[in-house]
């Protein structure tokens, strides 16, 4: 049986598993990333992998995951927001620290492949995967095949404008989808709130440790419990999810969407909104198809099946 | 020598070719469209294909860019603004008239193909074509081959929204992009300055029979002159432009964007500037590659060529 | 018993009457103004008012209500959108004239002026006039004198920003409130309407001859007939008064709105919605008491009314 | 010598001072306020009234400045943001605990009537004041009176809306001026910054202790120091305050702009700017005069400056 490895690289935190060619995980192993220093960094991505290696023989390729552009010739990581990657030669790296071969891909594409191959996705051939987290990745899967771009950063769907002179995005940009629709999105709006309306926003205030600094977690778990105001920024945030999607549409035409990332695991609280927002916005809505939307069903494992995959299929 | 036909079917005239595989056009034909008839419509059509077919003998089979949503299959067009198509079984239809294999593909996509195969796109596997007419069409070529998405309807770029509850589309929604940076925004863009200060619009009026109506042509023969307010409408399109080509490059990085359709005759009143704000709005710049521009080539023939020789690789 | 002659010199004609001290017109007359002529402008306001002197001895002074910027002293108009005036001394100019003491006002005040003491704002001391007819015009009373403002050009209303990087507007701003709640706006929202959905504006522009140069008469007569799309555009309009209404009373807190100009003849078809609109946009409400929104009742007639008293009261 | 006694009663201290006819401060006495009690902030107030004319024997009125919304009759609060007042009958409770006649009035009123007494506005009679503190406040003096609206909440320039759909306000509204052009509105600007930005926001994050709760003082000390992301945010403010003067002065046409509240105190980071803004935003700029702006002078104590002289005025 062969195997390989799969790592998803994110800015806190390494992940690493043993896969098989069904996708599913042998074993972990998790470091957290020395995220300044660009050897240390491939000096833990190179330890964990030899040692699952020293443990199944079998082992063949490695497939990292990571949170930055990769260029097209998956082997340089040439920017990363969130680690200190600039024109990083990480396949070099890492295949130099572990003698086996190595694929890089954006970490947002691996985990759209993993849900493809293994998760929501089976079954289709023009997928297009959101993952909702802090902020806004994108992976397309177009004819059974990932789709990279020709410079290999494809797919960066949460700096798509969506509100010209709009808030400001990481990327130097103003309104930017990812401001809008992602977690952060989601306590930005609970933020605002809370400043002008702390009456409104107690519950949500008191759950993030009593100040207006609320967090995802306690948007969502008021909202659980019902309260009106936090339901409100979900609300907000599922209309600007679903009419995102809908000019997705209108470039991409896809049979489905997957929605991945953290948002993901309370999907209860905004599915069906974004659902009928986006159902109400397509074009040419009424006399074409649309598009079918899923739950990720591969969670936090999505990216290190998906690296692990796309290295067996090198 | 192996020969095909291609027929451009628009709003208001069916324009037929005779190509070779080189995309060479051997003699064209000319019909108006009788548009509010679908019957008559395809009889038009078979019309100019026989009559090409009988003094062709080597014609094997007829492409047709239609303007219009077309079915994943190829042969439907489920729905066209401009026409009376609803649910036209076309393909089926020009088969029995004409005895020839038929091949129904959306004209935007037929335009792409062709200058993919022969025009300003050749030798780039990554191409996005984007023709600014009155309204905004598209066609996406990804590993060299037509992106049509799950139901054949991808590449609808003009309908991706670019501003919330912004001008009205003919699509039913708000804020898209072709209301922006179209041929239709060119003179959107002059009728709203000539309204509220007729004297700097006075030109541009002039050269529209005197009324507020002004059109693009207007628009483009006193930007040539130098007019400042004509200028400045082309500015602003060339604004939306280049941010929306920005927009794109997040969603689908490709190699070279093709700017063809009307506005692509009096590129040189647009194309700097375009260039400018694209080059500054891409997210990640300074980190990455980004597209090339470059105008159409094949220009109003285009359609006929790119439609024949999709039917050639049927 | 005590007469003045009020004076409405528009951008197409001079409507002059002779007025009692119950604002009670005696007789009027008409004349087509020479907009492109200062000299010809004050000539005929001159030789109406001299016709309407050598009917009616008891003739005390003579109010003019100009359709432009009036400086402090009441005398010299300074701008004109409409008219050739710059820096002209009309009161100087009449006078010489006619031999009767001359005050010059705004029209959009001079109209206020009327209502409040004759029309619809009898019995009120603070009163905000919103004249909404091409563009939009104000005139506000306070305590029970006409607000001038230090140079004479309070009460522009129509000119306050309402949507940054908005419609241009006739004053070289972009987004100003008349852009999007006047008669023009009206025919605006059905231009834009027509353009993109002409199936939909059919009755407007049928009753516009044919063109999508819809007038603002025929988006009336298109909702008193039911018209959808009439009727949508109308709601547009009304929302974006409502809404300006609500704003004016955070800066002015006025006991009583006014709304006039040739809108006013169709109040049927907003007045609910906008009132609605302002009793749902004012900032704290359920907390304090809100404007009385009324129509005004001299129609075409207010501004050589209020015109005429306000020369009485000099 | 006759004096009267000014209290300044905002959301967190009760400031009071004895004031002659010059308005001259001869002391003053400071006390927290128990925003949750009215009945005990009533105490509060006519405590530090009682010690004060106690000491001056020749106090013959008081004048309360509120935060919050109060009745034409300048005796109830009718609603309070940031106090317990609902419908609080002020003028009596305070009357019958200190046996003084007392006129109560919105704070923002009394620091304009201060200024205009005896600060900036002296010699001006059409003064619009704006304090720019965590919200905007405005006071409005017209021919040399106090301009207090029919229900006596005009004036509350902070919440007039510059955005559609734009940012909550505390009010209930979204868009308002003050969410743009306030103290709140700077560490909002930063606060934005910061998340996205993290680097750039550097350095007013650590005077902020680490977090990206940015304070208004950590930019203005940042702004001085000359850090770049701190002037941003100072130049977006005064981009929207100079606007909003513009707006102003469409309506009223003031003389003079006073700015006052917590922001005047770093007037040199903005004054500049907005007042750039200012000139060029006015309408009809070129043909007319526009306001001069100038900084408060009285700093915090204009409110008790203002209400002591009210009170005289009564
Ligand atoms: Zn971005
Ligand atoms: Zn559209
Ligand atoms: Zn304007
Ligand atoms: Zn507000």
């Amino acid at each position: 049986m062969s195997l390989t490895i799969g790592v998803d690289v994110g800015g806190t935190k390494v992940a690493a598993g043993v896969v098989d060619d069904q996708g599913r995980i042998l074993e972990k192993l998790r470091r957290p990333t020395p995220s300044t220093n660009p050897e240390l960094t491939a000096g833990v991505i190179a330890e964990v992998t030899n040692l699952l290696k020293a443990k199944y023989a079998d082992v063949s390729a490695v497939g990292l995951g990571a949170a930055g552009f990769v260029d097209e010739t998956r082997s340089v990581v040439l920017f990363a927001a969130n680690l200190a990657w600039r024109d990083e030669p990480l396949k070099q790296k890492v295949e130099k620290l572990t003698g086996l071969p190595v694929v890089v891909e954006n970490d947002a594409n691996a985990m759209a492949w993993g849900e493809y191959r293994f998760g929501a996705g089976r079954g289709e051939e023009h997928v297009v995967c959101v993952t909702l987290g802090t902020g806004i990745g994108g992976g397309i899967i177009v004819d059974g095949r990932l789709y990279r771009g020709r410079h290999g950063i494809g797919a960066e769907l949460g700096h798509v404008r969506v509100v010209p002179d709009g808030r400001r995005c990481g990327c130097g940009n103003r309104g930017c989808w990812e401001q809008y629709a992602s977690g952060n999105a989601l306590s930005h709006e609970a933020r605002d709130l809370a400043r002008v309306e702390p009456g409104r926003a107690a519950r949500m205030m008191e759950l993030s440790g009593g100040t207006v600094e609320i967090t995802g977690l306690a948007v969502s778990q008021a909202a659980h419990e019902g309260d009106p105001a936090a339901l409100e920024c979900f609300d907000t945030v599922a209309d600007w999810a679903g009419q995102g999607l809908a000019d997705l549409t209108a470039t991409l035409d896809p049979a489905l969407f997957i929605i991945g990332g953290g948002l993901s695991a309370v999907a209860d609280l905004f599915l069906d909104r974004m659902t009928k927002v986006y159902t109400e916005s397509v074009t040419g809505r009424g006399h074409r198809g649309i598009a079918e939307i899923r739950i990720a069903e591969l969670g936090a494992d999505a990216g290190i099946v998906g690296a692990a995959d796309l290295a067996r299929q090198q």
